[in-house]
């Protein structure tokens, strides 16, 4: 029975399933649900995450969310092509760089994102001024875990890759939208600011299946 | 070489990672910083930890922060006892109860604990009543976790169990603050209003080593 997965376009940890399962080059049935029709929140979605997030994994009669569960389930599911390292000492990496952008990098760089990307400039522009120093710290972090590896935990695409990578394009999408212009925020272009960070996310780009994960609302606009 | 733990009274991740080696009976050698007096922002700890953070495990040259990274690298490098279970399903289970509690659990039982654990309660009354109702709809959740197994996230303790426990016992804690018996909140004793979360901490606290994990300042007030 083939793997189903219930994502959204534009869902950042949704966007880390697809790219962890194109890492591994595992097949999958994919359900593309529309958040502006709340299919998300069905009751079918509901019975299967009770917080009717995504994504949501379906391998059989066995269901899960959270996506690093799902990415944990996968790994150890199939193992080949690792996602949390060949060694104690490299899964122990993996996951710092993993935790450390859930606990800090994620509402950092989001609050500096959100409003741009709603079209909230309009009145919440000081919480765009406000988060820009938290922001660029963070991502000063991630160009540095880049200093000594191609990838952001290991010599190798882990899951730290997967886990991170969604935002970073959310970051880029947030920085062409209108106003963003109108503000002295220093965070990109990538290439320019963030050089490692813009040469990382070419090599996930470049990686086999990685077209099928984009977010399919932002090829439109 | 003896694994080394750097860990504050008090701290919830350092709390887990204490758990977990007591769950795998692992020796250590136990670096106690107090807070107080800015041990854990000391050149030394920064260097291991440029958040400032702590726990941080130190195995021989090997050094690692985030509690849940800690958790990992020790189930890897020691898989007696294993923390992240048996098979891929219970893998997943178990990282699904951590990533809840972590995106939703930990920010609305911390709202409610807080004002009360720093004495706030004068000028934060209000941010303790709003908290309420969704401290209480996390606690029901777990309680239901434990509706068909004796730990949170499978039949054994694993580390769901260590990641979750310690913000249990902060609130039990803040309960007992002074102020709390002013707010009908509903939330405690846990043994009256989630039997099955009470009974689950007694087991947690049955394990062997357990002791040691306790946060030494609790006992003195």
């Amino acid at each position: 029975m083939a793997l189903e997965v219930f994502w959204g376009s534009g869902s950042g940890p949704a966007w880390r399933v697809l790219l962890a399962l194109a890492i591994k080059g595992l097949p999958y049935e994919s359900h593309l649900l529309s958040f502006s029709k709340g299919e998300h929140k069905t009751p079918e979605m509901l019975a299967m995450n009770p917080r009717g997030k995504v994504p949501v994994l379906k391998d059989g009669a066995y269901v899960l969310s959270e996506s690093l569960a799902i990415l944990t389930y996968l790994d150890r599911k199939h193992p080949a092509t690792p996602l949390f390292g060949e060694s104690a000492e490299e899964a122990g990496q993996i996951m710092r760089v993993i935790m450390e952008h859930e606990c800090y990098g994620l509402d950092a760089i989001s609050a500096f994102c959100r409003p741009l990307l709603f079209g909230r400039m309009d009145t919440q522009r000081d919480q765009v001024l406000l988060s820009i120093d938290g922001a660029r710290a963070e991502l000063m972090r991630l160009e540095e875990e880049l200093a000594s590896r191609p990838f952001l935990a290991t010599s190798k695409v882990s899951a730290a890759d997967a886990f991170v990578y969604p935002q970073l394009k959310t970051l880029e999408r947030a920085l062409g939208k209108p106003g963003a212009e109108t503000v002295d925020h220093g965070l990109g272009p990538l290439s320019q600011v963030f050089p490692r960070l813009a040469a990382w996310c070419a090599r996930i780009e470049a990686l086999p299946g990685y077209d099928a994960t984009y977010p399919p609302h932002w090829r439109e606009s």
